[in-house]
Protein backbone atom coordinates (compact mmCIF):
# COMPACT_ATOMS: atom_id res chain seq x y z
CA UNK A 1 0.00 0.00 0.00
CA UNK A 2 1.19 3.68 -0.36
CA UNK A 3 0.11 6.55 0.72
CA UNK A 4 2.17 9.21 -0.31
CA UNK A 5 1.22 11.21 -3.37
CA UNK A 6 4.46 11.68 -4.07
CA UNK A 7 5.65 8.04 -3.63
CA UNK A 8 3.34 6.68 -6.28
CA UNK A 9 3.67 10.08 -8.38
CA UNK A 10 7.42 8.66 -8.81
CA UNK A 11 6.64 4.96 -8.80
CA UNK A 12 3.99 5.47 -12.09
CA UNK A 13 6.76 7.98 -13.78
CA UNK A 14 9.33 5.00 -13.62
CA UNK A 15 6.27 2.86 -15.13
CA UNK A 16 6.18 5.05 -17.70
CA UNK A 17 9.79 5.20 -18.30
CA UNK A 18 9.83 1.84 -18.95
CA UNK A 19 6.85 2.23 -21.64
CA UNK A 20 4.59 -0.02 -18.99
CA UNK A 21 0.92 0.77 -19.22
CA UNK A 22 -1.09 1.74 -16.35
CA UNK A 23 -4.77 1.30 -15.12
CA UNK A 24 -6.60 3.30 -12.18
CA UNK A 25 -9.64 2.21 -10.43
CA UNK A 26 -10.98 4.99 -8.41
CA UNK A 27 -12.81 3.60 -5.04
CA UNK A 28 -14.08 4.85 -2.24
CA UNK A 29 -13.36 1.15 -0.72
CA UNK A 30 -15.28 -1.30 1.36
CA UNK A 31 -14.98 -3.43 -1.44
CA UNK A 32 -17.56 -5.86 -2.95
CA UNK A 33 -18.01 -7.73 -6.34
CA UNK A 34 -18.53 -4.69 -7.70
CA UNK A 35 -15.17 -3.27 -7.74
CA UNK A 36 -13.65 -6.85 -7.96
CA UNK A 37 -14.82 -7.09 -11.23
CA UNK A 38 -13.41 -3.48 -11.71
CA UNK A 39 -10.22 -4.41 -10.93
CA UNK A 40 -10.37 -7.63 -12.66
CA UNK A 41 -10.90 -5.75 -16.06
CA UNK A 42 -7.79 -3.36 -15.04
CA UNK A 43 -5.92 -5.98 -15.22
CA UNK A 44 -6.66 -7.30 -18.62
CA UNK A 45 -6.06 -3.80 -20.07
CA UNK A 46 -2.85 -3.33 -18.23
CA UNK A 47 0.82 -3.84 -17.02
CA UNK A 48 0.46 -1.99 -13.74
CA UNK A 49 -2.86 -1.51 -11.60
CA UNK A 50 -3.37 0.79 -9.28
CA UNK A 51 -6.63 0.91 -6.95
CA UNK A 52 -6.77 4.00 -5.64
CA UNK A 53 -9.13 3.90 -1.74
CA UNK A 54 -10.12 7.58 -1.18
CA UNK A 55 -13.27 8.28 0.99
CA UNK A 56 -13.33 12.00 -0.50
CA UNK A 57 -14.67 14.60 1.50
CA UNK A 58 -15.53 16.97 -0.83
CA UNK A 59 -18.14 15.07 -2.92
CA UNK A 60 -20.14 14.38 0.47
CA UNK A 61 -22.75 17.46 1.40
CA UNK A 62 -22.91 18.37 4.58
CA UNK A 63 -25.18 15.84 6.64
CA UNK A 64 -24.31 13.24 3.97
CA UNK A 65 -22.74 10.08 5.11
CA UNK A 66 -19.33 10.92 4.91
CA UNK A 67 -18.44 9.73 8.88
CA UNK A 68 -20.29 6.52 8.33
CA UNK A 69 -19.43 5.71 5.74
CA UNK A 70 -18.11 1.97 5.26
CA UNK A 71 -14.22 1.44 5.99
CA UNK A 72 -12.53 -1.92 6.30
CA UNK A 73 -8.95 -1.42 4.66
CA UNK A 74 -7.08 -4.78 6.18
CA UNK A 75 -10.09 -6.63 4.31
CA UNK A 76 -9.91 -4.54 1.26
CA UNK A 77 -6.03 -4.80 1.16
CA UNK A 78 -6.43 -8.05 1.19
CA UNK A 79 -9.59 -8.43 -1.73
CA UNK A 80 -7.49 -6.32 -3.66
CA UNK A 81 -4.63 -8.56 -3.63
CA UNK A 82 -6.56 -11.39 -4.65
CA UNK A 83 -7.44 -9.21 -7.89
CA UNK A 84 -3.64 -9.27 -8.61
CA UNK A 85 -3.67 -5.77 -8.32
CA UNK A 86 -0.22 -3.55 -8.01
CA UNK A 87 -0.56 -1.05 -5.75
CA UNK A 88 -3.07 -0.20 -3.58
CA UNK A 89 -2.96 3.75 -3.05
CA UNK A 90 -5.06 4.83 -0.20
CA UNK A 91 -3.84 8.55 0.22
CA UNK A 92 -4.54 10.54 3.37
CA UNK A 93 -7.15 13.48 3.73
CA UNK A 94 -4.13 16.31 4.44
CA UNK A 95 -2.20 14.69 1.77
CA UNK A 96 -4.90 15.10 -1.09
CA UNK A 97 -6.27 18.71 0.07
CA UNK A 98 -2.98 20.36 1.90
CA UNK A 99 -3.76 23.60 3.31
CA UNK A 100 -4.27 26.13 0.49
CA UNK A 101 -6.02 24.02 -1.83
CA UNK A 102 -8.89 26.03 -3.49
CA UNK A 103 -9.01 24.19 -7.09
CA UNK A 104 -12.04 22.75 -8.62
CA UNK A 105 -13.15 20.93 -11.84
CA UNK A 106 -16.83 20.94 -12.68
CA UNK A 107 -18.61 19.89 -15.49
CA UNK A 108 -21.33 22.48 -15.62
CA UNK A 109 -24.94 20.94 -17.37
CA UNK A 110 -24.16 17.30 -16.52
CA UNK A 111 -23.33 17.42 -13.10
CA UNK A 112 -26.48 19.41 -12.44
CA UNK A 113 -29.55 17.50 -12.63
CA UNK A 114 -30.24 13.70 -11.41
CA UNK A 115 -27.75 12.89 -8.04
CA UNK A 116 -26.61 16.76 -9.05
CA UNK A 117 -29.99 18.32 -7.75
CA UNK A 118 -30.17 17.27 -3.97
CA UNK A 119 -26.43 16.63 -3.83
CA UNK A 120 -24.81 20.04 -4.80
CA UNK A 121 -21.24 20.06 -5.20
CA UNK A 122 -20.86 16.31 -5.43
CA UNK A 123 -19.90 16.09 -8.79
CA UNK A 124 -17.12 19.04 -8.50
CA UNK A 125 -16.16 16.92 -5.78
CA UNK A 126 -15.73 13.86 -8.35
CA UNK A 127 -14.17 15.26 -10.98
CA UNK A 128 -11.73 17.23 -8.86
CA UNK A 129 -10.68 14.15 -7.17
CA UNK A 130 -10.44 12.12 -10.58
CA UNK A 131 -8.26 14.54 -12.17
CA UNK A 132 -6.30 14.71 -9.22
CA UNK A 133 -5.70 10.69 -9.22
CA UNK A 134 -5.44 11.10 -13.16
CA UNK A 135 -2.15 13.45 -12.57
CA UNK A 136 -0.18 11.21 -9.57
CA UNK A 137 -0.92 8.06 -11.17
CA UNK A 138 -0.20 9.11 -14.88
CA UNK A 139 -2.99 6.56 -15.93
CA UNK A 140 -3.76 5.36 -19.53
CA UNK A 141 -7.16 4.05 -18.70
CA UNK A 142 -9.39 4.11 -15.83
CA UNK A 143 -11.86 1.39 -15.28
CA UNK A 144 -15.85 3.30 -13.59
CA UNK A 145 -18.50 1.18 -12.87
CA UNK A 146 -21.92 1.48 -15.07
CA UNK A 147 -23.26 1.54 -11.51
CA UNK A 148 -22.59 5.06 -10.95
CA UNK A 149 -23.85 6.27 -14.48
CA UNK A 150 -23.93 10.05 -13.98
CA UNK A 151 -20.52 9.97 -12.58
CA UNK A 152 -19.34 7.94 -15.58
CA UNK A 153 -21.27 10.55 -18.24
CA UNK A 154 -19.36 13.52 -16.47
CA UNK A 155 -15.85 12.01 -16.37
CA UNK A 156 -16.27 11.04 -19.81
CA UNK A 157 -17.47 14.87 -20.49
CA UNK A 158 -14.14 16.24 -18.24
CA UNK A 159 -12.09 14.04 -20.42
CA UNK A 160 -12.98 15.17 -23.68
CA UNK A 161 -13.28 18.90 -22.55
CA UNK A 162 -9.89 18.89 -20.97
CA UNK A 163 -8.30 16.75 -23.63
CA UNK A 164 -7.04 14.64 -20.91
CA UNK A 165 -5.34 11.57 -22.27
CA UNK A 166 -7.07 8.63 -20.63
CA UNK A 167 -9.21 5.83 -21.64
CA UNK A 168 -12.34 5.70 -19.96
CA UNK A 169 -13.62 2.36 -19.59
CA UNK A 170 -16.98 1.35 -18.14
CA UNK A 171 -18.08 -1.82 -16.65
CA UNK A 172 -21.55 -2.82 -16.43
CA UNK A 173 -23.24 -3.07 -12.78
CA UNK A 174 -22.81 -6.05 -10.93
CA UNK A 175 -25.85 -7.09 -9.19
CA UNK A 176 -26.56 -9.29 -6.18
CA UNK A 177 -28.58 -13.03 -7.49
CA UNK A 178 -31.86 -11.06 -6.53
CA UNK A 179 -30.75 -8.04 -8.56
CA UNK A 180 -30.05 -5.43 -5.88
CA UNK A 181 -27.55 -3.57 -7.86
CA UNK A 182 -23.86 -4.06 -5.66
CA UNK A 183 -23.20 -0.78 -3.56
CA UNK A 184 -21.10 -0.35 -0.57
CA UNK A 185 -24.39 1.81 0.93
CA UNK A 186 -26.22 -1.71 1.11
CA UNK A 187 -24.14 -2.37 4.15
CA UNK A 188 -26.86 0.43 6.01
CA UNK A 189 -29.97 -1.93 4.66
CA UNK A 190 -31.25 -3.87 7.27
CA UNK A 191 -33.27 -7.36 6.02
CA UNK A 192 -36.73 -6.06 5.55
CA UNK A 193 -35.22 -2.98 3.97
CA UNK A 194 -32.80 -5.12 1.07
CA UNK A 195 -35.97 -7.05 -0.19
CA UNK A 196 -37.80 -2.95 -0.38
CA UNK A 197 -34.34 -1.95 -2.25
CA UNK A 198 -35.45 -4.25 -4.72
CA UNK A 199 -37.65 -1.84 -6.28
CA UNK A 200 -35.06 -0.66 -8.20
CA UNK A 201 -34.24 -3.86 -9.79
CA UNK A 202 -38.29 -4.49 -10.67
CA UNK A 203 -38.44 -1.02 -11.97
CA UNK A 204 -35.67 -1.80 -14.63
CA UNK A 205 -37.34 -5.48 -15.12
CA UNK A 206 -40.21 -4.20 -15.78
CA UNK A 207 -39.86 -0.79 -18.01
CA UNK A 208 -37.77 -3.73 -20.20
CA UNK A 209 -40.88 -5.55 -20.27
CA UNK A 210 -42.59 -2.66 -21.10
CA UNK A 211 -40.37 -1.91 -24.08
CA UNK A 212 -40.14 -5.25 -25.53
CA UNK A 213 -43.81 -5.65 -25.63
CA UNK A 214 -44.22 -2.38 -27.25
CA UNK A 215 -45.53 -2.41 -30.98
CA UNK A 216 -44.79 1.73 -31.41
CA UNK A 217 -42.46 4.24 -29.84
CA UNK A 218 -43.55 4.50 -25.64
CA UNK A 219 -43.59 7.65 -24.70
CA UNK A 220 -40.52 7.99 -21.73
CA UNK A 221 -43.31 10.17 -19.58
CA UNK A 222 -45.88 7.70 -19.59
CA UNK A 223 -43.44 4.75 -18.48
CA UNK A 224 -41.50 7.02 -15.86
CA UNK A 225 -44.42 7.39 -14.28
CA UNK A 226 -45.88 4.58 -13.92
CA UNK A 227 -42.16 3.22 -12.76
CA UNK A 228 -42.57 6.53 -10.29
CA UNK A 229 -46.16 5.45 -9.88
CA UNK A 230 -44.58 1.49 -8.49
CA UNK A 231 -42.25 2.57 -6.55
CA UNK A 232 -44.04 5.04 -4.98
CA UNK A 233 -45.99 1.73 -3.85
CA UNK A 234 -43.29 -0.01 -1.31
CA UNK A 235 -43.30 0.68 1.48
CA UNK A 236 -40.65 2.66 3.30
CA UNK A 237 -39.46 3.80 -0.22
CA UNK A 238 -39.70 7.27 -1.43
CA UNK A 239 -38.24 8.25 -5.39
CA UNK A 240 -35.77 10.78 -5.62
CA UNK A 241 -35.98 10.91 -9.03
CA UNK A 242 -37.05 8.32 -11.75
CA UNK A 243 -35.78 9.71 -15.73
CA UNK A 244 -35.22 8.08 -18.70
CA UNK A 245 -32.48 9.99 -20.58
CA UNK A 246 -29.89 10.38 -22.87
CA UNK A 247 -27.00 8.14 -22.16
CA UNK A 248 -24.50 10.69 -22.90
CA UNK A 249 -26.50 14.11 -22.49
CA UNK A 250 -28.14 12.96 -19.62
CA UNK A 251 -31.22 14.92 -21.34
CA UNK A 252 -34.97 13.27 -20.81
CA UNK A 253 -36.26 11.52 -23.65
CA UNK A 254 -39.59 12.27 -25.49
CA UNK A 255 -39.75 8.54 -26.60
CA UNK A 256 -37.59 5.27 -25.22
CA UNK A 257 -35.07 5.27 -27.94
CA UNK A 258 -32.51 2.28 -28.54
CA UNK A 259 -29.81 3.77 -26.36
CA UNK A 260 -32.31 5.19 -23.91
CA UNK A 261 -31.16 4.73 -20.35
CA UNK A 262 -33.54 4.21 -17.35
CA UNK A 263 -31.98 5.88 -14.23
CA UNK A 264 -32.74 6.21 -10.11
CA UNK A 265 -32.41 7.70 -6.71
CA UNK A 266 -34.63 5.89 -4.11
CA UNK A 267 -34.50 6.51 -0.39
CA UNK A 268 -35.16 3.77 1.69
CA UNK A 269 -37.05 4.92 5.16
CA UNK A 270 -36.05 8.58 4.75
CA UNK A 271 -32.14 6.67 5.46
CA UNK A 272 -30.20 4.77 2.83
CA UNK A 273 -30.20 6.43 -0.21
CA UNK A 274 -29.75 4.28 -3.20
CA UNK A 275 -29.19 4.62 -7.19
CA UNK A 276 -29.66 1.96 -9.79
CA UNK A 277 -29.81 2.72 -13.89
CA UNK A 278 -29.96 0.27 -16.80
CA UNK A 279 -30.15 0.51 -20.61
CA UNK A 280 -33.81 -0.22 -21.60
CA UNK A 281 -33.41 -2.10 -24.58
CA UNK A 282 -31.02 -5.14 -23.99
CA UNK A 283 -28.26 -5.74 -25.95
CA UNK B 1 2.08 25.92 -37.46
CA UNK B 2 -0.87 22.89 -36.53
CA UNK B 3 -4.34 24.06 -36.10
CA UNK B 4 -5.82 20.54 -35.28
CA UNK B 5 -5.58 19.65 -31.72
CA UNK B 6 -5.49 15.76 -32.90
CA UNK B 7 -2.92 16.56 -34.48
CA UNK B 8 -0.73 18.58 -32.14
CA UNK B 9 -1.25 15.93 -29.27
CA UNK B 10 0.10 13.32 -32.07
CA UNK B 11 3.27 15.08 -32.42
CA UNK B 12 3.62 15.80 -28.89
CA UNK B 13 3.08 12.06 -28.56
CA UNK B 14 5.77 10.63 -30.90
CA UNK B 15 8.39 13.13 -29.07
CA UNK B 16 7.21 11.93 -25.80
CA UNK B 17 8.07 8.48 -27.06
CA UNK B 18 11.57 9.57 -27.96
CA UNK B 19 12.07 10.92 -24.33
CA UNK B 20 11.76 14.56 -25.66
CA UNK B 21 11.47 17.33 -23.38
CA UNK B 22 8.56 19.92 -24.08
CA UNK B 23 8.25 23.56 -23.30
CA UNK B 24 4.72 25.06 -23.88
CA UNK B 25 4.11 29.04 -24.02
CA UNK B 26 0.68 30.04 -23.64
CA UNK B 27 -0.14 33.34 -25.64
CA UNK B 28 -2.53 35.29 -27.38
CA UNK B 29 -0.45 36.36 -30.46
CA UNK B 30 0.41 39.47 -31.35
CA UNK B 31 4.11 39.18 -30.22
CA UNK B 32 6.20 41.72 -28.82
CA UNK B 33 9.27 41.77 -27.25
CA UNK B 34 7.96 40.13 -24.04
CA UNK B 35 6.84 37.33 -25.80
CA UNK B 36 9.90 37.03 -27.73
CA UNK B 37 12.01 36.46 -24.18
CA UNK B 38 9.54 33.67 -23.29
CA UNK B 39 9.94 31.81 -26.28
CA UNK B 40 13.83 32.61 -25.71
CA UNK B 41 13.94 31.00 -22.19
CA UNK B 42 11.50 28.08 -23.41
CA UNK B 43 14.23 27.36 -26.13
CA UNK B 44 16.98 27.08 -23.41
CA UNK B 45 14.64 24.13 -21.37
CA UNK B 46 13.59 22.22 -24.09
CA UNK B 47 14.08 19.85 -27.31
CA UNK B 48 10.99 21.17 -28.49
CA UNK B 49 9.50 24.60 -28.09
CA UNK B 50 5.74 24.94 -28.74
CA UNK B 51 3.91 28.37 -29.08
CA UNK B 52 0.26 28.50 -28.43
CA UNK B 53 -1.79 31.86 -30.01
CA UNK B 54 -5.37 31.26 -28.68
CA UNK B 55 -7.45 34.75 -28.19
CA UNK B 56 -9.35 32.41 -25.66
CA UNK B 57 -12.92 34.01 -25.67
CA UNK B 58 -13.82 32.58 -22.58
CA UNK B 59 -11.17 34.45 -20.60
CA UNK B 60 -13.12 37.76 -21.60
CA UNK B 61 -15.72 39.11 -19.78
CA UNK B 62 -18.76 40.49 -21.98
CA UNK B 63 -17.81 44.19 -23.21
CA UNK B 64 -13.85 43.53 -22.97
CA UNK B 65 -12.10 43.86 -25.92
CA UNK B 66 -11.95 40.50 -27.27
CA UNK B 67 -12.88 42.02 -31.31
CA UNK B 68 -10.44 44.07 -31.33
CA UNK B 69 -7.72 42.29 -29.79
CA UNK B 70 -4.91 42.73 -31.89
CA UNK B 71 -4.29 40.16 -34.38
CA UNK B 72 -1.10 39.64 -37.14
CA UNK B 73 -1.01 35.94 -37.47
CA UNK B 74 1.67 36.22 -40.25
CA UNK B 75 4.26 38.51 -38.47
CA UNK B 76 3.62 36.61 -35.59
CA UNK B 77 4.25 33.13 -37.84
CA UNK B 78 7.85 34.99 -38.61
CA UNK B 79 8.53 36.14 -34.85
CA UNK B 80 8.34 33.04 -33.40
CA UNK B 81 10.44 31.25 -36.37
CA UNK B 82 13.30 33.95 -35.63
CA UNK B 83 12.82 32.61 -31.95
CA UNK B 84 13.56 29.04 -33.01
CA UNK B 85 9.87 27.84 -31.91
CA UNK B 86 9.71 24.35 -33.41
CA UNK B 87 5.68 24.44 -33.43
CA UNK B 88 3.24 27.65 -33.63
CA UNK B 89 -0.05 26.51 -32.20
CA UNK B 90 -3.15 28.05 -33.51
CA UNK B 91 -6.32 26.31 -32.43
CA UNK B 92 -9.39 27.37 -33.92
CA UNK B 93 -12.60 28.38 -30.93
CA UNK B 94 -14.68 25.64 -32.57
CA UNK B 95 -11.54 23.21 -32.07
CA UNK B 96 -10.82 24.01 -28.36
CA UNK B 97 -14.58 24.53 -27.40
CA UNK B 98 -16.89 22.58 -29.60
CA UNK B 99 -20.47 22.34 -29.20
CA UNK B 100 -21.55 20.45 -25.50
CA UNK B 101 -18.17 21.42 -23.98
CA UNK B 102 -19.08 22.56 -20.02
CA UNK B 103 -16.16 22.04 -18.23
CA UNK B 104 -14.57 24.82 -16.20
CA UNK B 105 -11.46 24.78 -13.94
CA UNK B 106 -11.76 26.90 -11.20
CA UNK B 107 -8.99 28.41 -8.22
CA UNK B 108 -11.02 29.98 -6.01
CA UNK B 109 -9.44 32.55 -3.72
CA UNK B 110 -6.60 33.16 -6.14
CA UNK B 111 -8.78 34.29 -8.82
CA UNK B 112 -11.34 36.34 -6.93
CA UNK B 113 -9.50 39.75 -6.33
CA UNK B 114 -7.45 42.18 -7.80
CA UNK B 115 -8.11 41.42 -11.73
CA UNK B 116 -10.75 38.93 -10.84
CA UNK B 117 -12.46 41.39 -9.28
CA UNK B 118 -13.15 43.50 -12.00
CA UNK B 119 -12.85 40.43 -14.75
CA UNK B 120 -15.48 37.73 -13.25
CA UNK B 121 -14.38 33.96 -14.63
CA UNK B 122 -11.37 35.98 -16.32
CA UNK B 123 -9.44 33.36 -14.23
CA UNK B 124 -11.47 30.23 -14.65
CA UNK B 125 -11.34 31.09 -18.62
CA UNK B 126 -7.18 31.11 -17.98
CA UNK B 127 -7.12 28.44 -15.88
CA UNK B 128 -9.14 25.94 -18.01
CA UNK B 129 -7.84 27.19 -21.44
CA UNK B 130 -4.24 25.90 -19.96
CA UNK B 131 -5.05 22.42 -18.64
CA UNK B 132 -6.41 21.61 -22.11
CA UNK B 133 -3.18 23.60 -23.75
CA UNK B 134 -0.92 21.05 -21.29
CA UNK B 135 -3.22 18.37 -22.38
CA UNK B 136 -2.41 19.20 -25.57
CA UNK B 137 1.20 19.68 -25.85
CA UNK B 138 1.90 16.67 -22.77
CA UNK B 139 4.20 19.41 -21.74
CA UNK B 140 6.60 19.36 -19.11
CA UNK B 141 7.56 23.12 -18.98
CA UNK B 142 5.51 26.12 -19.61
CA UNK B 143 6.87 29.68 -19.20
CA UNK B 144 4.82 32.57 -18.20
CA UNK B 145 5.15 36.30 -17.98
CA UNK B 146 5.77 38.07 -14.53
CA UNK B 147 3.69 40.75 -16.28
CA UNK B 148 0.55 38.82 -15.54
CA UNK B 149 1.41 38.10 -11.86
CA UNK B 150 -1.90 37.19 -10.46
CA UNK B 151 -2.35 34.88 -13.38
CA UNK B 152 0.98 33.15 -12.85
CA UNK B 153 -0.03 32.50 -8.90
CA UNK B 154 -2.88 30.90 -10.30
CA UNK B 155 -1.74 28.88 -12.78
CA UNK B 156 0.73 27.76 -10.03
CA UNK B 157 -1.67 26.83 -7.60
CA UNK B 158 -3.73 24.95 -9.94
CA UNK B 159 -0.98 22.77 -10.93
CA UNK B 160 0.08 22.28 -7.20
CA UNK B 161 -3.68 21.87 -6.44
CA UNK B 162 -4.15 19.12 -9.00
CA UNK B 163 -0.74 17.32 -8.93
CA UNK B 164 -0.02 18.39 -12.65
CA UNK B 165 3.67 16.86 -14.00
CA UNK B 166 4.45 20.66 -15.29
CA UNK B 167 6.79 22.73 -14.32
CA UNK B 168 6.07 26.38 -14.09
CA UNK B 169 8.81 28.89 -15.28
CA UNK B 170 8.37 32.72 -14.32
CA UNK B 171 9.84 35.10 -16.82
CA UNK B 172 10.10 38.78 -15.57
CA UNK B 173 8.17 41.51 -17.25
CA UNK B 174 10.01 42.77 -20.54
CA UNK B 175 9.73 46.66 -20.92
CA UNK B 176 10.41 49.74 -23.02
CA UNK B 177 13.07 52.11 -22.69
CA UNK B 178 10.33 54.18 -21.03
CA UNK B 179 9.71 51.51 -18.36
CA UNK B 180 6.30 50.99 -19.86
CA UNK B 181 5.79 47.15 -19.72
CA UNK B 182 5.81 45.35 -22.57
CA UNK B 183 1.48 44.40 -23.66
CA UNK B 184 -0.24 43.79 -26.30
CA UNK B 185 -2.77 46.03 -25.28
CA UNK B 186 -0.20 49.02 -25.98
CA UNK B 187 -1.37 49.06 -29.46
CA UNK B 188 -4.58 50.84 -28.21
CA UNK B 189 -2.24 53.60 -26.48
CA UNK B 190 -2.49 57.13 -28.50
CA UNK B 191 0.72 59.00 -28.18
CA UNK B 192 -0.36 60.94 -25.30
CA UNK B 193 -2.19 58.54 -23.57
CA UNK B 194 1.83 56.04 -23.63
CA UNK B 195 3.44 59.11 -21.07
CA UNK B 196 0.22 58.80 -18.81
CA UNK B 197 0.53 54.78 -18.88
CA UNK B 198 4.50 55.42 -17.34
CA UNK B 199 2.27 56.04 -13.97
CA UNK B 200 2.65 52.28 -13.30
CA UNK B 201 6.12 52.36 -13.76
CA UNK B 202 6.68 55.59 -11.96
CA UNK B 203 4.38 54.02 -9.20
CA UNK B 204 7.34 51.09 -9.05
CA UNK B 205 10.37 53.42 -8.53
CA UNK B 206 8.33 55.36 -6.28
CA UNK B 207 7.62 52.86 -3.84
CA UNK B 208 11.55 50.86 -4.43
CA UNK B 209 12.69 54.36 -3.79
CA UNK B 210 10.49 54.81 -0.07
CA UNK B 211 11.26 50.77 0.79
CA UNK B 212 15.07 51.47 0.26
CA UNK B 213 14.72 54.65 1.98
CA UNK B 214 12.82 53.65 4.93
CA UNK B 215 14.53 53.05 8.50
CA UNK B 216 11.82 50.99 10.08
CA UNK B 217 9.01 48.52 8.69
CA UNK B 218 6.85 50.49 5.95
CA UNK B 219 2.84 50.38 6.20
CA UNK B 220 1.83 49.09 3.23
CA UNK B 221 -1.49 50.45 3.81
CA UNK B 222 0.00 54.53 3.85
CA UNK B 223 2.34 53.24 1.04
CA UNK B 224 -0.72 52.03 -0.93
CA UNK B 225 -2.49 55.33 -0.80
CA UNK B 226 0.21 57.50 -1.56
CA UNK B 227 0.63 55.31 -4.51
CA UNK B 228 -3.02 55.50 -5.35
CA UNK B 229 -2.74 59.14 -4.85
CA UNK B 230 -0.10 59.71 -7.34
CA UNK B 231 -1.75 57.96 -10.26
CA UNK B 232 -5.22 59.72 -9.21
CA UNK B 233 -3.35 62.93 -9.95
CA UNK B 234 -2.04 61.77 -13.49
CA UNK B 235 -4.71 63.35 -16.30
CA UNK B 236 -6.84 60.25 -17.70
CA UNK B 237 -5.52 57.74 -15.19
CA UNK B 238 -8.05 55.88 -13.34
CA UNK B 239 -6.88 53.43 -10.33
CA UNK B 240 -8.88 50.00 -10.63
CA UNK B 241 -6.51 48.51 -8.09
CA UNK B 242 -3.60 48.87 -6.21
CA UNK B 243 -2.42 46.46 -3.96
CA UNK B 244 0.89 45.40 -1.51
CA UNK B 245 0.75 41.36 -1.39
CA UNK B 246 2.51 38.36 -0.44
CA UNK B 247 3.17 36.72 -3.87
CA UNK B 248 1.82 33.61 -3.28
CA UNK B 249 -1.42 33.73 -1.59
CA UNK B 250 -2.19 37.54 -2.88
CA UNK B 251 -3.07 38.78 0.05
CA UNK B 252 -2.32 42.01 1.51
CA UNK B 253 0.65 42.46 3.39
CA UNK B 254 0.51 44.80 6.78
CA UNK B 255 4.33 46.05 6.40
CA UNK B 256 6.29 45.60 3.41
CA UNK B 257 8.09 42.32 3.29
CA UNK B 258 11.27 41.64 1.54
CA UNK B 259 9.20 39.74 -0.82
CA UNK B 260 6.43 42.09 -0.88
CA UNK B 261 5.03 42.60 -4.76
CA UNK B 262 2.96 45.74 -5.67
CA UNK B 263 0.50 44.82 -7.96
CA UNK B 264 -1.64 47.28 -9.85
CA UNK B 265 -4.50 48.02 -12.64
CA UNK B 266 -5.40 50.97 -14.06
CA UNK B 267 -7.77 52.25 -16.85
CA UNK B 268 -6.21 55.40 -19.65
CA UNK B 269 -9.15 57.34 -20.27
CA UNK B 270 -11.57 55.07 -18.99
CA UNK B 271 -10.45 53.01 -22.34
CA UNK B 272 -7.56 51.11 -22.03
CA UNK B 273 -6.87 48.61 -18.94
CA UNK B 274 -3.22 48.44 -18.04
CA UNK B 275 -1.69 46.05 -15.26
CA UNK B 276 1.51 46.22 -13.82
CA UNK B 277 3.68 44.74 -11.22
CA UNK B 278 6.68 44.18 -8.96
CA UNK B 279 8.76 43.41 -5.83
CA UNK B 280 8.98 46.11 -3.81
CA UNK B 281 12.61 45.29 -2.33
CA UNK B 282 15.52 44.69 -5.65
CA UNK B 283 17.09 41.60 -5.74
Amino acid sequence: MIQEPRELTALAGSWRGQGQKIALVPTMGSFHAGHLALMHQARQCADQVVVSLFVNPIQFGSGEDLAAYPRDLQRDMELAAGEGVDVLYAPTTSSMYPAGFQTTVRVAELGRGLCGASRPGHFDGVCTVVMKLFSQTQAHLAVFGEKDFQQLAVIRRMVRDLDLAVDIVAHPTVREASGLAMSSRNSYLQDDEREQALCLYRAILFARQKVKGATQPLSAEVLRREIEGNIGQVPGCAVEYVEIVDPDSLERCETVQVNSRLIMAVKIHDRVRLIDNARLFEL
